[in-house]
């Protein structure tokens, strides 16, 4: 199953929106087929290990890191495939929550008379698909903020100016991080500060789906500049329902309910949960952030912590938090602290309350 | 030597003001005897190492961590009792700066025709004694500024609480740091918010010296109360030296020059590195730590960083930095990081400009 896992992560950058997954296929503690997923519209892992297996199958173990399917998308069902090849038994990792699966699988493979097995590394398994299973579990993306902090916690001068406080190596390994996102999220004040691009540029060559770009920008106000349009990847702007468009441009763009002057946070990622997004990064600064954060919207924190200082005046992490006593502070759990050059990596979490 | 240098290690918690000295005697391959220096007034490592070595020490090698002593101090000169012993050569990792030696142990050895050798593993030897060597070589001692930080870089809530910031396990890592400090200094604003101790709480029953706690206390407000005056260990208090102490109160004390409403901090630290204080730990708030941090004070930063966000409104981590525009951030070099029960520990130094 460990095998298993490994092979689903390989579908990380081009899966989307379907579940990474990863399958085994052994005989006599022999393995003598594997696959994963690579790309909506292709085969599915079973399918890759079950070619790769051929008459091995009959008879065989396939582990596979997610319920396998029932129902016929853009490819016939994998149970069936599994039924057909003879096997003997699947050892899923979990059960699949896709309102089309959702246990069918299973029953599928029993009724064939294959025993099933799952809970096998359940753990890793929802670890690895937690943004498809944020969607279609809860219908919002599972969403991660990504910051580069000073030692004093600050990500921007008091004018705003960002660049850079984290060293190359973190800016390298944000792109991985950006690959395996559906969506880069970022608000109209970057757009002016920093004028991001937002594209995905990894050094090694290995294939991804370029994420889709949006911008929450309530009036509009940036679309007509910004290198957050250029590019080979699409841009997607979020603005308020009164928002008007200058005339003469064409952009994709959806209207979101503000309250006040904010708009409502839960509502844009239930839109793009709607539109099969996964995971969401958010690249902002530290009031759109903050925003999320008040709102309990944030799953995970992805801080690059540069050895530097930038005092005082500089802008705080999260702006818009409302802590006044110790009782309020917001208690995280740290998954992963990784050096990155000269930078420190943090992977953290809210705890669950 | 890697092995004196572990030896001279062990002096730690007790050597001060004397350098941590360690000293491996090898004849043939094989370690004869050894020795480090555990407290002032008893015998150095050399001491220690030829009296386990006895007869062996003929001929022999002598690794050591510091140059040997050559002057009459508390105890005969080591260099003589190398000499005496019949060692055949001498390889010591630094020279001792320290004005009664400064070359003359390698002299006084050379002259009786012992073949010497210095520099192998000097950055290592340098880094064990750099409270000694800052205090000999500057005439201030070596000043580590140890701070309990959430990740969002607060030290305290905008009320003063700071109660408690950092887990269980990083308040008993940093009795470690505090068991090697010569001085633990503090600030009134902190014995007014905090009132803490200021001794050394060793789990492991190691033995130790316990360091000087020294108050900044311009105006002597806060010598009637506080449990810094509790305890084992010794307290100084540093005043203005227009302050009037309240009557029938005795306490340690002395004046340094103020500028304005701020002590001349450079001249509290030589005031201490003349009392032969080799290691200053400061544990105090963002003010304190923001005017030695300004004043280009600070030699070392421990940061404590808990899994925390404490928001906009609570305190930085240093207060009063000048520091408008990226360039002129303070780098930092990051020595060490370490998982701490829940917390990380950062140990960074000021880089060289």
């Amino acid at each position: 199953m460990a095998r298993a896992l490994r092979l689903a992560e390989r579908g990380a950058y081009t899966a989307r929106p379907n579940p990474m997954v990863g399958c085994v296929i052994a005989r006599d503690g022999e393995v003598v087929g594997e696959g994963w997923h690579q790309r909506k519209g292709g085969p599915h892992a079973e399918v890759f290990a079950l070619q790769a297996a051929g008459d091995r199958a009959r008879g065989a173990t396939a582990y596979v890191s997610l319920e396998p399917c029932a129902h016929h998308g853009s490819t016939p069902p994998c149970a069936e495939a599994l039924v057909a090849a003879g096997v003997a038994r699947v050892v899923a990792a979990m059960r699949d929550p896709f309102p089309s699966v959702d246990g069918a699988g299973f029953e599928l493979l029993k009724g064939a008379g294959i025993a099933v097995e799952h809970g096998l590394m359940e753990a890793q398994a929802r670890e690895l698909n937690r943004g498809f299973l944020a969607r279609v579990e809860r219908g919002r993306p599972w969403l991660r903020v990504k910051l580069a902090m000073s030692l004093d916690g600050r990500t921007a001068m008091a004018s705003g100016d960002s660049k850079w406080i984290s060293g190359e190596a973190s800016r390298h390994d944000v792109q991985r991080w950006r690959a395996r996102s559906g969506v880069l999220l970022t608000g109209a004040g970057t757009v002016l500060a920093d004028d991001p691009q937002l594209t995905v540029r990894l050094e090694d060559g290995s294939d991804f789906l370029p994420p889709l770009r949006v911008v929450l920008d309530p009036g509009l106000a940036t679309v007509a500049r910004g290198r957050v349009r250029e590019g080979d990847a699409p841009t997607l702007y979020i603005h308020a329902p009164d928002a008007r468009l200058p005339r003469g441009l064409e952009i994709d763009r959806v209207a979101v309910p503000v309250q006040g002057t904010r708009f409502d946070l839960d509502a844009v990622l239930r839109l793009l949960a709607a539109r099969g997004i996964n995971e969401v990064q958010l690249e902002a600064g530290a009031t759109l952030a903050g925003a999320f954060l008040d709102a309990g919207l944030v799953d995970e924190l992805l801080l690059y912590v540069a050895p530097v200082l930038l005092g005082p005046r500089a802008r705080p992490l999260f702006d818009g938090l409302h802590i006044d006593a110790m009782a309020q502070r917001l208690k995280m759990r740290r998954i992963d602290s990784t050096v990155v050059g000269e930078d420190l990596r943090l992977l953290l979490r809210p705890e669950e309350s």
